[in-house]
């Protein structure tokens, strides 16, 4: 057993039992300062998901095996499954998607708005630095319901660009494509309907591959090099939607239905985000792909500096990725069904992980036919994203000045000054007086020690981040007066004596006064 | 498949599938209104505990399996196990608490307040209308470090009565007990060492059980009637902190050192409560025991009118009780070891929970030995308390009117109005108006349908719970004018027209205006 474990991270080795102290691989304790620039992320995407009027739901973390079997493909087997320990067989689930579209039939919803912030869980191999993990967090906001064409389609690109730019992240595009103008292509390209998820696979590795490499990805996928030659005139494009419309009305071959449909959408698609003034944030890319097969329409990912690989690693990169290329040529066979709105691009890295960046930190698209397999009476058209916060917070962690931030909440800290014969510490009468603090909904800490000396009680005071300290001086309290300290302004300020009944007033004038400070700031900045 | 499945509740069958689309058994979708409920518990006690200092961690929803062997004894049994797919073994948290001491030997933490509100999982029998499940919420909050006597206690106790009265919930007595006294009247009454925990958790019985039923228990647990009857002498009591004391100091041969003190510590707790001023809440109950060994200390757990079984079972339940009894006797050899800190009582309504109420809401202890367990080089004492969500969500929404709640948070709905000839429905416009309301904070919505009738827009503005209607008229929007209509104050209200550049501010106002209505009023006194 103790070899077993002596292969992963070990943070503390317990003595007292023969197994490693830790968490499970590719999982980890969330804490102090990580904890409250996740839960600034959290809040940001929050406001802005009830902004749009979404409703939170909540979802068991497993479901039963069957609901999540043939949703993911190839990548099934990186489920986590529940011991049979007798009942029914369930397993983690992999996404929020497939869990949202079983709630929608379960319950015969026929539309919503929802979002979920919750884990997700998958046996991938972890590369914690890059935000990879094995249990991670997932965003997602999704529209459910039978609506006009593209309409709730252009909000969900209009919230991408609000969470983005509310979590002060500004340098990023959102890459478009549709997957019935990319089925068009290759139909007139010349590609069997047979291996149009296969090529589209290819394709979509034209953000970290050059030509040369996914050209032979294709011929390798059976194609003659004229149809190789003929895809890359379509999807070496990409530019502003009316550009590429543009672009694609002009060529030739393109009249079939498909494409001419997803065009027609795109269109009509172009319009909206202008309304919403956010088309400069967006690029047609028709190399976008997406892994997964379920997707009907529109689709979308956000990709920022970070996103992309370090420049001096594009050597490594490329022999990784063709290394990958072979691998995933052998794993992709039947390529995954549905259930994946935002992978966020996360099997993609599997064997470049070193040499790449975070990846995509959002993506999603319309997927029409997955609540249908669960309810096959009534299929409910959806279109979603899914916001990746472990790269988000990877990201942001870099830019937030970690040394203002203070995961505890408290203003005010309760001392007592005193020594000497007779000096009890004042505990009962700071209890009392930290008590009626928090009567008043004040944040308020005081020492848990009878007497408590002035160094220990100011190291609380200053863990605590407290702003102002309420003193109980050894003569001044049982003459009923508090000295009311604002922290942080030298030694020399020794604060104003107040009457104890005057405390509350007093603490309160204080508080606001002390303007929006470091801390705050620099959570607003987030 | 269908046979094993068919056994339990069915939501709906879909015909596409094998199987039953449901949650698994025991687990449940949170939605809607439960939710707001849900959130509203939430948001109020980690408002409590920052007030406190506390800070939140997260901990895996998993932990390698040896981390919670051997902490739960009997109810081992109720693990749910993750599959062995190769790696580490691991199983899903039971507690909160032993993530917690796991969390604070893992990294080393000397001193913290932390707060915790997450799922944990048991393979109990559920019995969903009392709030029992397999998945369910703990809302934890611990004080880990060396500090002085009853200090840390104290203010656990304190944020316990602030916690329930802050959830409205006032008819509530927190029983208290301590450990050392416990053990020293059971010295006292002449149990051997070996025998004092089965007989304790006899003596636990006696809230459910008259004391007949609890002596014959405990005659059958080996001890002589002599035994039992002096037993009985001291544990009838309950009653104030002080007037327990004073009957313990009365009493003939409680001198031995566990007894005397528990009785000092419980002295200063007196003071200490008095000085929090939650004396009146609180009930020194010297029949409580808690059902699991970890206890070092001070215990204690609230109960209200709705913990109490309803009275014209009280029958049913005897005879319940009595089989529970013989079957805990047979289980119960070993009796649990630690991580138990509120069970909140689960485990002891199994039998009889046809009878009974929904038990104890809130429950803790002190614990100083189980982050030892982790890091034997380093023991830290904890003190703790966990609310019981689901219980006090069960309690909550009886009282709460239900039909004024709306789990869409939007304000501002935005219509078109008209129609005939050469009518286009305003959609690009009602996108830009809106846009332009979401820029400015404000949640709104609109209809996602390019022509929209009136109906369809009232419909969706009502079950938003939008307060405020923003109309684009077919001749008022050409000339610039937007008419801002406050909802629900009838048909002949028509509302105010405004240019265009006025919406934000004139929303602002009249939101502002609609002052803290029935749904906020009716969340607020949750």
């Amino acid at each position: 057993m103790i070899r077993r474990l002596l292969s992963t991270t070990m943070t503390k080795k317990a003595k007292a039992q023969d197994f490693i102290l830790k968490t499970p691989k590719g999982t980890k304790d969330w804490a102090d300062k990580d904890m409250i620039i996740r839960e600034s992320i959290f809040n940001k995407l929050s406001t802005i998901f009830k902004k749009h009027g979404g409703v939170t739901i909540d979802t068991p973390v497993f479901e039963l095996r069957e609901i999540l079997t043939g949703k993911y493909g190839e990548d099934s087997k990186l489920i986590y499954n529940l011991e049979d320990q007798g009942g029914e067989l369930c397993s983690l689930r992999y996404d929020l998607t497939v869990p949202f579209a079983r709630f929608v039939a379960c319950n015969s919803v026929s539309t919503i708005k929802r979002y979920h912030i919750a884990k997700v869980y998958r046996r991938d191999q972890p590369a914690m630095t890059k935000g990879r993990m094995r249990e991670f967090y997932q965003c997602d906001f999704d529209i459910a319901g039978n609506y006009d064409l593209m309409v709730p389609d252009s909000e969900i690109l209009n919230i991408l660009c609000e969470g983005l730019v509310g979590l002060n992240i500004t340098d990023f595009k959102v890459k478009l494509n549709h997957r019935k103008i990319l089925d068009g292509i290759f139909e007139a390209c010349g590609v069997p309907e047979s291996d149009i998820r296969k090529v589209s696979s290819a394709i979509d590795k034209l953000d970290k591959l050059p030509w040369e490499a996914v050209k032979k990805e294709i011929l390798e996928k059976g194609q003659s090099e004229e149809v190789a030659d003929k895809i890359w005139t379509f999807v070496q494009h990409s530019g502003s939607i009316r550009e590429i419309i543009d672009i694609l009305r002009k060529s030739d071959g393109l009249d079939n239905k498909s494409a001419q449909e997803g065009i027609s959408e795109m269109e009509v698609l172009a319009d909206y985000v202008e309304a919403f003034e956010i088309q400069d944030y967006l690029k047609f890319d028709l190399s976008l792909a997406r892994g997964l097969d379920y997707y009907t329409g529109l689709i979308y990912e956000a990709v920022t500096s970070a996103s992309a690989p370090p420049k001096n690693a594009s050597e490594l990169k490329s022999k990784a990725a063709e290394k990958k290329t072979e691998k995933k040529n052998k794993q992709k066979k039947d390529g995954a069904v549905a259930g994946e709105e935002a992978q966020v691009e996360e099997e993609e890295e599997e064997d470049a992980s070193e040499y790449v960046g975070v990846g995509s930190i959002a993506a999603g698209g319309r997927y029409d036919n997955l609540v249908g397999m669960f309810a096959n009476n009534k299929s409910i058209p959806c279109v979603g994203i899914s916001f990746g916060v472990e790269r988000l917070f990877s990201i942001i962690k870099q830019k937030v000045d970690l040394s203002k931030l203070n995961s505890q909440h408290t203003d005010v800290y309760v001392m007592a000054f005193g020594g000497g014969e007779g000096w009890n510490g004042f505990l009962k009468e700071r209890m009392q007086i930290t008590n009626r603090l928090w009567k008043a909904g004040i944040n308020a800490e005081y020492l848990y020690k009878n007497k408590a000396n002035i160094r220990k009680q100011f190291d609380g005071a200053e863990k605590s981040g407290a702003k102002i300290a309420v003193i109980l001086g050894k003569e001044e309290f049982p003459e009923g007066k508090l000295r009311i300290k604002v922290l942080g302004q030298g030694e020399e300020n020794e604060g104003e004596l107040v009457p104890v009944d005057d405390l509350i007033p007093v603490v309160k004038k204080e508080l606001a006064k002390i303007s929006v400070d470091d801390v705050t700031a620099s959570l607003n900045n987030l």
